[in-house]
């Protein structure tokens, strides 16, 4: 059997968290099973969220009007990007399989709010509304296929006991784990604007939902799209 | 009549670009209407994304586990938060009325991609559910009144010429603009985590839309809630 890698990306200011708490939780799960598993902990390398100019190392071509999206592609055919950019980008590319859309992704993350209270009826509003710019905007968008969302709900509302206990009801995802569903792009009609083509949309007539929690087509928003497979 | 202060938040690498320009309009125009104008230019001022232990000075009270919220607060009560904080702090302080809940906002954003795109038939879906997260989870959740978003749909797709034009058909927004609609936290019950009241729920009953974006009730979303007020 292939050793798969996994990269895990980590996000969190505390070791002492619970959010430390699971990232260890799930790397000594991933190595059990025979994984090799890469961590990118994005405090401790102050990683830089800007896209500014110290992305790149030599001269820039247009000084004057600095375009982020030219000078980077520049950089990149010259090799000329910063080091933390070249580091992630070997780790992204030595992760699971050499061809990038068959990549995975999976949100990890904890809330402040209860899960009742992140329901269409509760005050925060549906969550699948809330993840879908950063599952479909960011992640599909990206060509990542995306798992079904780890959320701890309010784990600060936990016993002081829950982090070293079973960390929440969600096991590390099986390797064959389907992942939730986007449009592909070719039922859009590259001619017309990229707008939804009639025959998808006839056939969607039918069904009491709309396709996705964007693409819903002024019907109710199809239930749990966005935290379950096969929905 | 009393001088009204407008805070703008502008965030883009390049002086030269479109982003650029609009900005330069925009405080000339408000300027012209006889307002007080202060910049946070993100990029000039090396604005830090993350929050870490560099957003406080002195000792950390909980070295073994940081706790951002906690040391944060109690660094804002020792007035011991970085000035950088602290500086923009001020801004927000002065920025139109004392009164934290009077206070509006504005999102002002380009696109990449053609308006017809970003509609529940095209391929990035409908705007108003991207918009959502930041609108209602940031700003609102925030105090922020949130006056309708101004969005150059595709400027990179305008002749070189447009960026000097009249830059969109957006006009800086009258004082007396309303406000987008959310719905204010009492319509929900506290004692029952914060789930819709039943007779707010009953009286939706007869709409053919759900309340907002997120509090959608399993109904179709209503049309452009978070791009014109009063609908």
């Amino acid at each position: 059997m292939t050793t798969k890698t996994v990269l895990l990306v980590y996000a969190h200011q505390s070791a002492g968290s619970f959010n430390a708490a699971v990232k260890t939780a799930a790397v000594d799960e991933l190595k059990k099973q025979g994984c090799r598993v890469l961590v990118s902990d994005l405090y401790e390398v102050k990683f830089k969220a800007t896209a500014t100019e110290d992305d790149i190392t030599g001269a820039v071509k247009n000084p004057e009007h600095f375009c982020y999206g030219n000078e980077t592609m520049l950089a990149w055919q010259e090799a000329r990007l910063a080091s933390d950019i070249v580091d992630e980008h070997k780790k992204l590319k030595e992760a699971d399989l050499v061809i990038f859309q068959d990549k995975k992704a999976m949100l990890s993350f904890t809330t402040g709010s209860h899960e009742t209270m992140f329901s269409s009826n509760g005050i925060n509003g549906d969550m699948n509304v809330t993840l879908w710019p950063i599952q479909n905007g960011v992640l599909n968008y990206c060509g990542f296929q995306v798992l079904a969302p780890q959320i701890f709900w309010a784990p600060t509302h936990l016993s002081p006991e829950a982090p070293a206990g079973p960390l929440g009801g969600r096991r590390p995802p099986p390797s064959n784990e389907a992942p939730l569903a986007f449009p592909p792009a070719d039922i859009f009609d590259k001619g017309k604007g990229f707008q939804l083509k009639p025959e998808v949309r006839e056939k969607q007539a039918d069904s009491p939902f709309g396709l996705t929690v964007g693409h819903h087509l002024e019907k109710p928003l199809p239930p749990q799209s966005q935290m379950k497979a096969g929905v």
